[in-house]
């Protein structure tokens, strides 16, 4: 037993940082040391409440994350100890009809780890060995901690297709509606971003990407001038709002495709006429597959993905509490890393 | 010039039977008889008044037709006086963003005839020659008179990409409903249709369809016991009506596809967390192109498609006016026929 640092989701709107003890890895699983969390909007949704359905207070959260491998248990092979790796937190049961069909990322009874079973906000982490994906040591590991968002991303722009010299508006432009548009870019689209906060178009911006405030201008009208009237080829909705599902519908060309990106918790009024009469497409997709997760690594990598940019700032594990309350105001930020090592001399990187 | 026969909408609620006049066709036109008008929803619709906007009354409608070639206008070739043909009612302007990308069957100024121009429910009719559609003499002129309709339900499972061994659901049973079943069926797929009128779904079930009374089951129960907990990989909307969109996204499986046949002329209440979580896909259809028309020929000719039964009614076309009438209440039909050749002694078949 280790005794070590844990951050447990206990009530909403609480979250206390405290001691923990780490068994050894059963067989099949690794023991991680996180090195950075990521913290998404799905924590902040747990961290609000609106989860308590799925998340076990005491929980330990957190699925956006870097480390390095500590012990293996039993049987595990092809990693050893201080191997860097981030974590695809999916577990499938095989059985069901989705996973028969080769759709075991949408498993009809998925585990997914952080949200139903313990997460990342924590310095010692038991994972099982198949969710481990392999970064590479010239990778820095704050910036790997980006991987798990970007393979969202990745599979995003899979899933709608997107071509070379296609047109495409990215509703939403925060973390993951950036790193939509990179990707989008990176497969040759020519990518547009409407997000209505000046510090998240700024930040669009420097990394390259044309914005649009949709408070100022009328998007449809913007869209018409640049396509001459033909309308975007693809749009993504990442706002997660009933008046950006209006944007994205109204922003789309005859047999356009809409990538539905973002959570609504509630039905939204859709324009069903014009999908009837521009004969477009609405297309799901939720989470990711190894492969978009492999594809995430070697983006960042690259630096196609310039994660380091997204990094807003980077906190000690223990005080996630306050950051959390921090971002719950909104502010002007991006991607908040957790440092799990700071404090502890470990030194993650 | 030669007198006949044609019915006008001449304001809400109002058809009038009288007597017209045709000029002689123009350069690439061609003047018809025709034999059988069938008398669609967007008819009706235009009959209530509703579709005033497009339809300038006085106006001839109808675009659901069999007849037989009367006179060439200049420069029409491949044709002859007396061949049996339908019309796929669609002009476009081959310039626009749709067109250059080569969905001109959904031009952004498509003239759609019947609506925008004058349509087929009179005894003679001037068409351009590329509108033309062949049929078999063998073909009787009744039967092919539902080309049209199949031809829309023929696009709609191609769009769906309906697969052998597919669980299908069918949203309405109405005769657009019942001929998505029937192509589907023949595409391979397991096919449900969900009808609330006992009407259509005895109709329906002479046709040697599976329906389901959403009135007296639950839907989403059947399908689940039906796919094993899978759910269906194809439904179609064909009802128009929000609670038709809700059975519908209610019953797809992880991946399903949605295909949007009917019209919502208001935006609609959809669950979009549905389409995130098991990533399914909606995909709007509309119209038809001359490959959908010349397999809907094939379909009818083979007897695939037992258009024969779904003929509910066949009335003069004099008689238009009561037709549409007695079909304002809905009433037991599928399908009404107008015979364009009653009492003129010309024999259409």
């Amino acid at each position: 037993m280790t005794t070590t640092l844990a951050v447990h989701y206990t009530a909403a709107r609480t979250l206390t940082a405290g001691a923990a003890s780490s068994a050894a890895p059963g067989p099949g699983e690794v023991e991680l040391a996180p090195a950075y969390v990521g913290i998404c909007g799905t924590d902040l949704h747990i961290f609000h409440g609106d989860m308590d359905a799925r998340v076990k207070a005491p929980a330990v959260i957190g699925h956006e994350m870097s480390g390095r491998v500590v012990r293996l248990g039993p049987g595990v092979e092809g990693f050893a100890p201080g191997d860097p790796v981030t974590v695809m937190p999916l577990r499938w049961d095989g059985t069901c009809p989705a996973c028969r069909r080769g759709n075991s990322h949408v498993c009809q009874n998925l585990d997914f780890i952080g949200i139903d079973s313990p997460g990342a906000m924590q310095q010692r982490w038991t994972v099982p060995a198949a969710t481990l994906v392999r970064l590479p040591e010239s990778l820095p590991l704050d910036r790997a901690a980006l991987v798990e968002p970007t393979a969202v991303a990745v599979h995003d722009v899979g899933r709608a297709g997107v071509r070379e010299g296609e047109r495409v508006v990215v509703v939403g432009g925060g973390p993951v509606g950036v790193l939509i548009a990179l990707v989008a870019q990176a497969a040759g689209g020519d990518v547009r971003v409407v997000e209505p906060s000046p510090h998240r178009r700024r930040v669009a911006g420097e990394l390259g990407l044309s914005t649009w405030d949709p408070a100022a201008v009328d998007v449809s009208e913007l869209v018409e001038d640049w396509t001459d009237g033909a309308g975007a080829e693809v749009a993504f909705e990442v706002s997660g709002a009933e008046a950006g599902v209006r944007t994205a519908v109204d922003s789309l060309a005859v047999r356009g495709r809409l990538c539905l990106v973002a959570i609504h918790p509630r039905p939204r009024e859709v324009n069903l006429h014009r999908f009837f009469w521009r004969e477009l497409t609405l297309i799901g997709a939720r989470l990711y597959d190894r492969a978009d997760f492999e594809t995430a690594v070697r983006l960042i990598a690259e630096d196609t993905i310039p994660a380091e940019q997204l990094i807003s700032k980077v906190v000690p594990l223990a005080e996630a509490p306050s950051a959390f309350e921090a971002l719950e105001g909104g502010g002007d930020v991006m991607k908040v890393l957790l440092d799990c090592a700071a404090g502890t001399g470990e030194g993650a990187a």
